[in-house]
């Protein structure tokens, strides 16, 4: 296994030079100019990423990261820990909610088990188990240092070894709000409070008690905010880390990596924490119903392109943003010009 | 031609009967409940407006509805009267955004002349024009009333006479945020300063002529704001009428109708103040640009489905849209069940 510094050193900033011949293209098309609005914003991340004003976006890929959570047993979840993996195989069936939308915008699912806390009995799924599950973080660290470097390493291999476009994450993981809301509040430096919320649907008391192990989390293990892996390894998880691998991984390739709700966010802040390079490659999909996600995304400094209260996970809301993305690129590709058209331009 | 007030006792109110059932369907998928958010919204629409739990979807058409608007000899505008027509060639030819991202969600592009001030010299568009452009609503009335009524019973029998599971609405016509935002200060009894935004790029000086062009045209004729055929025929659009209609004639065929942005939303008030039922068949797409439409779809009670800062209108909002209702019917049918993939349920 390489470093991860190894790997982080080869981000490479997205390229501004591109922009000129990008906003001419968009600016030549019969329309007001910067009428398609964040339409035209996707062209630009796109062609930026690249390194071309003709970027590609017809590959799509998205993989679908599952782990557990020990933290579970402190009854965070309003689901059963054996739901990971009876969804890692309804994802391997192609039943589950991902594989309905990736079929319709034409991407492919990778299913990764990051650290299910059983034995995956099937086939058609990339077996990366770290462990069978991290540790309860309000006893002591959710895994080792080395077990969070791995995830994050074990994510950019992926990344490198699939042939794509477009790169969308996506994640499983019963008790996955609660690490995901442990490391947003350590990272962004906001309350546990504000960012933590209903999860997949517990009640208010459920909700109090999701806010007091988050605390205790953060209490017991002292995540040190400027070093992203510490916080990884403390209030982390397998499927989060493994996000943020996904992220570094498909800006190295010079791919923009299409982020999906609450659970993937947290693993960008922890890329971006990692490599900020990597900011300018996300694409955030969704404004997930998870609460703390507003928190997440202002501090990337960025805005998700949907708002459809989807709080699924799974690489759902990539899917989805995935179809934005291809239909902003069959505009910047196929759009007539003012002079093919014959149209007069606007009156100065 | 028939009246408009026998189409409109036509209009029947959406069935809540099939709710149930169709709550069942999206609960017993692997999926936390309501997870899937404004997709689950989505399905309930179509069922309840197809009266049936399996509503279908494939079939799209997008009406692009064109006319020219008198108004603009006050230079409310950032584009010449011309191009309104030049853009209806655009759209014959396939080279306009709302082609390309029709082609993109499988639907087609019905080309309507509703009022363009000029002759369309082109085959393969619909010629209904009414007139050659309304007059200038500053100087009296932009069209009868006659012409007011006959605009929307021309969208009705447009709605009527094609086959589809999903209408989507599009318009074209240079000086349209104008007469749009005068229907909707007057329907709505906002100011027109909260009303009026910048089209398709005026400056703050243009902005404030617009203003003041748009006040001098209700205080000349006084539109009552309690008859919309009124509101119409004083301030409104060929096309505006044609796209009350368009929502109207889908409602009478059970439909579901997919409205664009600002343009398109002030064709809805004019169909919800001629009938009320028709609100439960629409679906706002998308969060126009233009600063007032937040008050026109509050005074609907509905929110759009996207906010992708579009200003284009054509039916380019209502084609992204499909997309998402698209991917939302896909869910409904083609999810696993609880059962079916033998996932466990929630702990109660």
């Amino acid at each position: 296994m390489r470093k991860l510094s190894d790997y982080i050193a080869e981000v490479k900033p997205v390229s501004m030079d591109v922009l000129d011949e990008v906003q001419r293209r968009l600016d030549n098309q019969t329309k007001p100019q910067g009428s398609l609005g964040r339409l035209e914003e996707l062209c630009r991340v796109m062609a930026m990423a690249q390194r071309t004003p003709h970027p590609k976006y017809e590959r799509k890929i998205i993989f679908t990261m599952a782990a557990d959570h020990g933290v579970v047993e402190e009854g965070v979840s309003a689901y059963p820990q054996s739901v990971t993996a009876q969804m890692v195989l309804n994802f391997i069936a192609g039943g589950a909610g991902v594989n309905v939308l990736a079929k319709h915008c034409g991407a492919d699912v990778v299913v990764v088990d990051m650290g299910v806390a059983s034995r995956i009995e099937a086939e058609g799924y990339i077996d990366r188990k770290i462990d069978f599950g991290t540790r309860n973080f309000t006893k002591g660290p959710a895994m080792t240092l080395e077990q969070a470097e791995k995830s994050v390493v074990t994510g950019i291999e992926l990344a490198l070894d699939y042939d794509y476009d477009l790169l969308g994450t996506g994640d499983m993981g019963i008790g996955n709000t609660t690490a995901s809301s442990a490391i947003g509040a350590v990272i962004t430096g906001a309350s546990v409070e504000e960012i933590t919320g209903f999860g997949t649907g517990i009640s208010e008391d459920g909700w109090r008690k999701k806010v007091n192990v988050i605390k205790r989390g953060i209490e017991v293990n002292k995540p040190d905010r400027d070093n992203p892996l510490d916080v990884l390894s403390k209030v982390g998880g397998f499927e989060i880390g493994g996000i943020a691998g996904l992220i570094i991984g498909a800006a190295i390739k010079k791919s923009v990596s299409v982020v999906d709700g609450f659970i993937s966010t947290a693993g960008a802040l922890i890329a971006a924490s990692l490599c900020p390079f990597t900011k300018d490659y996300m694409v955030l999909s969704h404004r997930s119903a998870e609460k703390g996600h507003s928190i997440f995304y202002a501090y990337l400094g960025k805005e998700p392109i949907l708002d459809l209260g989807l709080r699924l996970g799974e690489g759902t809301g990539s899917a989805i943003a995935m179809e934005v993305i291809d239909a902003a690129m069959h505009l910047y590709y196929e759009m007539a010009t003012f002079e093919d058209a014959g149209v007069d331009r606007k009156v100065e």
